[in-house]
This record gives C-alpha cells, structure tokens and sequence, in this order.
C-alpha cells in the first residue's frame, strides 16, 4: 500500500489535526507556522565550532571485497576513489537537500574500515565554524562515498547494499552533545 | 617511461598479489590494465532503453513517523520535498560518482510507502535510451530522498538511520534483466 | 491574503473534487495519476530537430540606459556580460527547475534590442534534436540575462524591474508550432 | 532594430563619451576605471546583518489558475515544487550571475498569493549576516519559482507570463532602507 | 601596458576595421555577423565518433617530484586525486566555458608519465559519438589535473609551474586528424 | 582495524620508504599521518585579509592575435568572454579541485596583457577574510580564462598553447608574503 493513496483515502475521511498533533507538527523547523517550508533563518544563533561525524556499511560478496582489497594494493583503490567522491560531496549538500544550509567547511576527512569478509565500514568527520551544524554534510559524504564503492563494484557484484547511514557524533550547537557507538564487527 | 607501469612492477616485486587474484581485479571496469581508474569508453556500446529501480529504507521513532504523515495533511509535505530532492538529485549524478557516465535523462520518479509505524521505504524508476545504464542514477535518488528526510526530521530524531540502499532491478544492457523483491513489512 | 492559509480554511471547507475538475487535474503531465510529481519518461516520443524563443523586457529610468549604451562604447559592455550568463544558464536549467529534462543543447543565442528611453528587450532562441522541447531552457536564458542586467545597474537604480517574460516561439513537437509577435516600441 | 548594430553605427560616428557621462559610467561599480568588469573587492565592508526581499506574478489563464488551486487539495501541488525550486535558487545566484559574490545565506523563504483570478504573485525573503547584500538571491528566487510555475502548467497553458520581477525591500547596506509596497489585487 | 587601455586608445584613433581583417573576424565562429558571441547551431553537423587527447606538464623542484613518487608508494597518491579531478571535470566542461556544448561524454581518462627529475607530464583522452568535438573536455581534464597537483604540493613548492597545456589529437569531426608528438623527456 | 593501518604497515615491511623520506612525505598537508587525503582542517587558524596573484600566457599564431584585436574593436571581444569565465571559475574552484577549501570570496579580477605579436598575458586576483588562502582560486580563474580563449580561436588555431600558469603573490596566511616578478615582453 503507498503512502499518496493512503494520504488521499485519510483526507477523505478526516480532515482535522487534532491540537496534540498540531503542536508535534511545529517541532519541525523546516516548516513555519502556516506550513510552508523554508530555510530557516539561523542570523539569531551564534557562530560557534561544530563537528559531526557520520557511519554507513556497504554489504558485499567476500570475493567482492577480496577483490577490493586486492586493488588497495595497486594503483586505484576503490576506497581512495571513494574517498575523494565523498570530501567533494560535502561541498555538495547544499545543491542536494532542498532546506540546507550553506557552509564554508574547515574541515572533512573520510575513512575505511574493514569489519569482516563482507562488510566495510566507512566514516566521515566534518568540521565548520558556523551558526548551524553539519551533520547533513557527514551524512551526506558517507552516502556519497558508499555509492561510489557501488559503482565501481557493481560490475562484479549488483545485489551489493547500504545500510546503517546514521550520525554518530555531533557537537557545537545548543542542542547539546550527540554521540553514539559506532557499528563493530 | 610510466609512473603506472613503475607502481606495478614493484608490487608485482614485493606485495604478492596471486594470478588468480588478478583475474579478478581486471572484472572491475572502472579500471584499465594498469590499474588506473577511468571512466570506462561506452562508445562501442548500442543504444538501448535502459531502466532502473532502486530502494532505501529510512527507520524512526513511531512519534516522528506519525509527524512526517501529520505533515501530509498540511503544506510542505515532508514526502513531497524528499522526491523533489530525488528526482533533482539523479540529474547530479555524474557530479557526485567519479567514473560516472553523463546521461540524458528521459523519465524519473521517485515514491514513498509506510512499510510499519517506524518504517518508510523509498523506490526510485529511471528511464534513458543510452549506451550505459542508470543504476547509479536510481541509487542516488534514493539515497538523496532518505537524507532529505532525514534533515526535515532531524530536529526531532536524530538518530533516524537510512538502511536497505539496493537495487531492485536493471533491464536494457548485455548483462540481462536483473530483479528482486522489494523489502516488505 | 495568501494561498497558504485560503487552501488551509478550503481544505476544511471542501475535500471533494468535482469530476469536472478531476479531468483538468490530470491534464497536468507532470504529475502521475496518483497526483505524484515525475520527470515525465519521453522515452516514447521521437527526437526531432526543436526550437524555442523566449523574451523578456527590462525596465530602467532612462539614465541607466544611457549609461548602459555609454558603457557599450567602452570594455565591459553590460549586455555582453548579460549575454554570457544567459547562454550558460541554459546549460543549468535542469540544475534549477525540478522536473526539467537535461538535454544535450545543440546551440544558443541571446540578443538585446533597445526599445525605447527605458525599455531593453531580450531574446533568445535554443536549438536541439531531442525527444522533449527547449522552452524551459529559453525562458531560463533571457530571465537570467535580464537579472545580470538588473546585478550590473542596482547600484544606480534599485527599482528597475523585469517583465514580459513569455515564450515566443516553439517549433518541433507533436503540439505542433506556436508563435507570437515580440513586443514592440 | 537591434542594439548590436546600432552600438556599432554608433561607434563609426562617435568615439567620444562626454565628461559628464564619464561620471556616469564610474557608478556601476562591477566596473573598474579602465572598463572591465570585476567582483568587486567587499573586504572593507562592514559585516550587517542583510536582509532582502523581492516579489514577481505569473499571468495565466483563469482555467490554469483553477487546476493549480486544485492540485493543491492533492499531492503534488505546484506551488510546493515551485517553492522548493526558488529556495534552492538562491544557494546558486553565484553559479548563474556573472559578478555576484558567494554568501553563506542564513534564512530563505518563498510564498505564493493568488491576486486574482489569473495572477499569482511570488515572493522571497533571504537572509545573512556579510559584507554584501542579498537582492540578487532573492531576485532570482522569485524568478525560478516562478519559471517552475510555468514549467509545470506549461503543457496547458503555454501563453502564461512572469511580471513585475523587482526588488521590495533591502536592508542592512550603508546604502540605507528601501522599501516599496507588493502589487496588490 | 594593459591591453585594456591600448584598446581604448586604439578606439580614440582608429574606429576602422579594413575589409581584410573583417573577413578575418567572421572565422571565429563562436561569433555571428553581427558580432554577438553565441553557443553555435551545429543542428546540421551528422553524428561523429570523435576524440580528443590533450597534454599539459607540471614543473616542479626535484625535491617536490620525489615527495609525490613517495606519496605513489602510499595511500593517497597524489597522481590518483589529480586523476580523478581530471576525469570529474570532463563533465563540467560546458559549465566553465562560456560557449561549449555539453555533450554525453562516453569516456575519459587521465594518464600521468614523469619525464624527469623534475617535470610531469599528464595526458587525457576523451571520446564520445555527437556534432562536435571534445578538445575543451581534454585541455579542461589536463589544466584540472595539474592544478590539483598544485594543490596538493603547494605547501613545500608553492614555484610550481603549468604549462604547455595544449591539444595533442582530434579526429572525427570535418577539420580532419590533427596530430602532433607529445612533448617528451 | 582500519584499513588504511593495514596498508601502512604492509608497506613498511615491503616497500622500503626510509625515515628521511617518511619526513617529507608527512609535509604535504593534504594528507594525515595514515596518508588518508583530506580536507584539511582550518579552524584553528585566524581569519586574516587574504590576497592571490596569478598569471598564465596563451601563445598563439601572430594572425590569430590579430583577429583578437581586430575583435576588441566591435561587440562580443575574445577577452571579455575569457575575463567572465574566469571570474566565474574563482566560484567553482571548490567544485573542481577535490581538497580544496568553500571560500566566500570577497573580490575577483581578471586582466588581459599582450605581451608581443602571438603572446597574451592572463592575470587574476582575487581577495577573501578567511582562514585560508585563495591561491587555487587565483590559479583556477588564469586557467579557466585561457582554456576560454583557446576555445573562442579554435577554429582558426588549433594549435595555440596555453604556459606558464603560476602564482605571482600570495598575501595574508602564516607563510608569509611570498611575490615574484611576471613574465614580460
């Protein structure tokens, strides 16, 4: 069942939001009071330093990343090709998520992990000083360098997936200090 | 003399890769012989229509989930932003994945189905008549369409987390109709 | 009054949608049935040769067009910086309009006519063999072009304003060939 | 009778530029004294806290206005494309105007009012704290907006005009205050 | 002397151009008769398999060379991120420069070949099946390869110099074969 | 355990790089101590008034440069289509160069010189309060504008080359005032 034909049915039979719903809806920021959606104007917070980091896995054949491994050790490593997709995808975000902020990056670094025979783990660290955070541009770099890992792969192995995008880190804004354990082999 | 064919001969020297194993490193196109990256020559390719589907599955808290269908009542639908964000993002696809072709896009979609109360999943359907196919451009839509949610909701759950990044199927090319079931509830 | 809240204080009024107008709805290609937004799959229609015009007029006080024609005389002439931009927007259309295709432009021109003491006009004209017209991408270069003109002069006259901004012209499709007269001094 | 040849007839009779429109010429500022055309150098700028906010209508057909308002009961609703579209515009105004400097913008907004029964009237709202000011990211805000409009009703109603595409407000410059009332119904 | 002012001193003394050198003027076909630069119609020209090699070298102090060999041994080579910049730009060739014709690159590569203690030389080819050539994409490849070189060393040789960025093969369109040797050590 | 580790230690047991070199290899900034490329991390240093000079030649055949001049004198002049792309190219330096730094650039200028019968000089400056320098963006406009100049003059000389692209001065950072002289006639 998709989500526009149920919506559709829903606003047939019930077009009140309840007031305890209402005030739900308010905590998200993207949207203003009549619901239109926006970039929030952030001119009021102050610039403080904010980093944020990020994790996703790539899922493979063993003989998948045998093969990736095997490369590391000659000229075009997948995981430096990736690697490089995902610092540029940080410059990127704001061209990519609708409501996002642009940002003069500090800093972005994204790193490699092998967990198992069939699993890599990759990481993504962003630093900026500014009046918001960027978790979307961490986020934004390990997707980006998992669809690289994809791509150069995908010859060899096309049922290959992504999974466990999440954030892990952030700190800087008043929303305190984010932190959580990344996935372990 | 090469700077490539230097690298290779000294591996070939002391980093011990195995006959067998370089079979398998030349199956990754994205590399030619000398193991330098590239983005692979589709010339000699025919022209055929290509088509990809793609999916990811974004999870939440029951009450963010409850908010995004709230919002669904409303303007600025959370839903209708993220496939915005999707559809722009496959037209972004070569900026972003380094050995990527550029295509001319003819079709893109990108929907959204409430799997449970935690659980949206996201498909994406892209069309072109090229030499190459659009797997990566379908890959791409969904993942941009998760982030997207995942920064319209993020003030509310940060911990969300984008799992189930895979293709559901490829047709048009010499490699065959590949297909697999969509992640259901 | 805005739109936002009329729509809101009718949604609460009316949810139905009289038969009549369902029909128009759709009429709408790029929404599906179930009232989704989609980059429209062409991929059925024939590549044609097509050609799209659009205008646009630029409104100033007359001193800022005389400056502008003295500039002309010198390095640096407004118009030709007005008419690199608007070329090379024509190349970002699909970057800036959601659900436009990308296209593999054959050609582009933007002109400027003088019209009277405070009225430039603008015109350009695309060119492609495609499956689907070039419409958005001349109405992208002229609108970019007059607002690099707008950059140029605000220092000396913020009021100036755009208009008229309108298709001309559109050869090529199977809805056949339209055609307008410029608007004139 | 176009500006190109007669700037050229122009010159053939007349290469000297008056005293007094010499001085002229010095106020556009994207000039430097020799005539070429430059980013201006803002470093010696105060950084203000800017705000600019600029307005366009879109004319169509009565029966064009009425699917929209429609649609807007719907999924889909073309004014939430089109809002997406002006808000992710005014992140790339330095991408498509020549001599406009790159901001870290802090705040968008687009909003939709229908005037009458065949007018729309657009308007953005853009945000920062720099050295520089915002009417090119608000200008081209309502201007992609409003080509999305057209974008998306264009197969029914291809006759449809932007207007009155103009700056209304502008603060935070040494330049002081401007202001001006919407066009209104 | 700057160019800038001997033009304009040119302007005050001789506003004629000789029928001689105008004939020369229309062979720069970026023009038209008028003298209005444009993307040019090449609607007419037939569908070609065309490629395009260009080459440029990096010269540098023999210390820096060194440091980069070293880096090859390593992640992270310096030669593998200035080759993926190279294959990247390709594709946004027709972004920064005013009046190319974005083409569906069908294949690119970038190839780097020490020709001694202290030069590079870097190589790119690029293919593709359209109505006009590739050269910009090849010289656009090379002058982002060596500037990511640059990049990446300036910090021990901020010296270094580029040069001899030019075109090295062309074929398929109707100027012919044009091929000259690379420079070599 | 991280793969980059794996590598490192691989190659300290097979690929001989001695201490001496393992010194200099950690001077290029670009890259951490596992020899991970980066964008490196700029919070910590003062935001000072930033400067860059760069320069390149475009040597040419003398009846090329004769059409250039020739050009200068009526509408659609060579250089002043080189000059926007360059100033352009200052804002995409980012997009192009993979560890490059997002700048909010304040000032771009770029000036033409010519230098003898078949020589032109490109000249670029550009200014920022950052935390970091602006010499890639100085280096990337002279580029950008001389591949524009040989793509406008092409079609009569295909030949043309482009040398000497390098950095003239550089003002504002910790390293100091670096400068030297341009090349000259």
């Amino acid at each position: 069942m998709w989500f526009c034909a149920g919506i559709v049915s829903q606003l047939t039979r019930n077009c009140g939001v309840s007031p305890a719903e209402r005030q739900t809806v308010t905590e998200l920021t993207h949207f203003d009071d009549s619901g239109a959606s926006r970039m929030v104007d952030v001119g009021d917070k102050p610039v403080t330093a904010r980093m944020a980091r990020a994790e996703a896995v790539v899922e493979m054949r063993p003989e998948t990343l045998a093969t990736i491994r095997d490369r590391g050790l000659a000229k075009g490593d997948v995981f430096e090709v990736a690697r490089i997709a995902g610092i540029m995808a940080t410059r990127r975000t704001s061209d990519l998520i609708p409501l996002c902020h642009p940002l003069p990056l500090e800093g972005a670094r994204v790193d490699f992990e092998i967990l198992d025979s069939q699993t890599v783990r990759i990481e993504a660290t962003v630093n900026v000083r500014a009046r918001t955070g960027v978790e979307m541009e961490a986020m934004t770099a390990v997707s980006v360098a998992a669809l690289t890992v994809y791509d150069m792969c995908k010859s060899i192995d096309r049922a290959m997936s992504i999974s466990g995008v999440r954030l892990l880190e952030k700190s800087g804004g008043k929303s305190g200090h984010f932190v959580r354990e990344p996935v372990s082999s």
